[in-house]
């Protein structure tokens, strides 16, 4: 049996030190907002597949603020940040994971109503340098991206969404 | 009688979407920081002579978010953000002016000992487009960076801060 799986567009801007992240959804903009604001749904598929993830604390408003542990062990991950923004079609947020804990990137979600159903989420994740950003882009982070998005693919066909 | 005063040096990056603004005060880093971290201080020293600020919000901790008034009636402006981290010689915050919502702006605040009691802040404000920075750099921003410091200085030789 082959699977295939949508693959999110990650792309370095040529202008300013951003990553640009483009995916399609069978979903609605509510429902992205959904799995981007809600702790325990976002739990459940953020990240590498089988990392798992514990949210620490998460307050999903204007001025809010979040965290979470991925992996355990001497592999355990924390990333955290602040909620800028919070509204029906667009989260702004700060991001930060804590084993670099000055390098802080400002990332920006939106959610585009294609219709039928079907939305794009488009995310950038603006860096203070492009050598900040390369980093990421080296970082290996299309795994976590893509197994994440592929989680939320099926919790939307199981209904959980 | 002539007065001079200290002028910050506001500078545009040349590689990114950043404006640096360099600035020295005669003030240990702790001053700096309870100048940029006490809601009652910051509002006395904050933006244009006579201006004035008025406080609606302010939770200075890492995940905490602020937000003030500044001027009245059709010259009312408001300004909001977040806190994404705050220690002794390094803030990090968003901003956005409420004029602009969508707009953005990741703020980096750093306190240089200088040692004999002067010490060097070196405030960045990262957009996500040469053209939303070179828009800043071109609002008159001076005069409120270099009022607001003026009267910060003053607070310092009066022992207020």
């Amino acid at each position: 049996m082959t699977t295939t799986r949508t693959q999110a567009r990650i792309e370095a801007d040529k202008t300013v030190p951003m990553i640009h992240i483009y995916r399609e959804f069978a979903a609605t903009p509510a429902q992205l907002l959904r799995a981007h604001t809600d702790p325990e749904l976002f739990a459940r598929w953020v990240g590498p597949a089988g990392m798992g993830a514990d949210i620490d604390y998460w307050d999903a408003r204007d001025g809010g603020s979040w965290r979470y542990t991925a992996g355990s062990g001497d592999g355990e991950a924390a990333f955290r940040g602040c909620f800028h923004s919070v509204g029906p079609d667009r989260i702004v947020q700060t991001f930060t994971w804590e084993g670099m804990p000055d390098a802080v990137a400002l990332e920006t979600l939106t959610f585009e109503d294609l219709g039928d159903g079907r939305t794009r989420l488009h995310a950038t994740s603006l860096c203070d340098s492009f050598e900040a950003r390369d980093g990421w882009l080296a970082s290996g982070m299309e795994t976590g991206v893509n197994d994440g998005y592929a989680a939320l693919d099926a919790m939307l066909e199981s209904g959980t969404l």
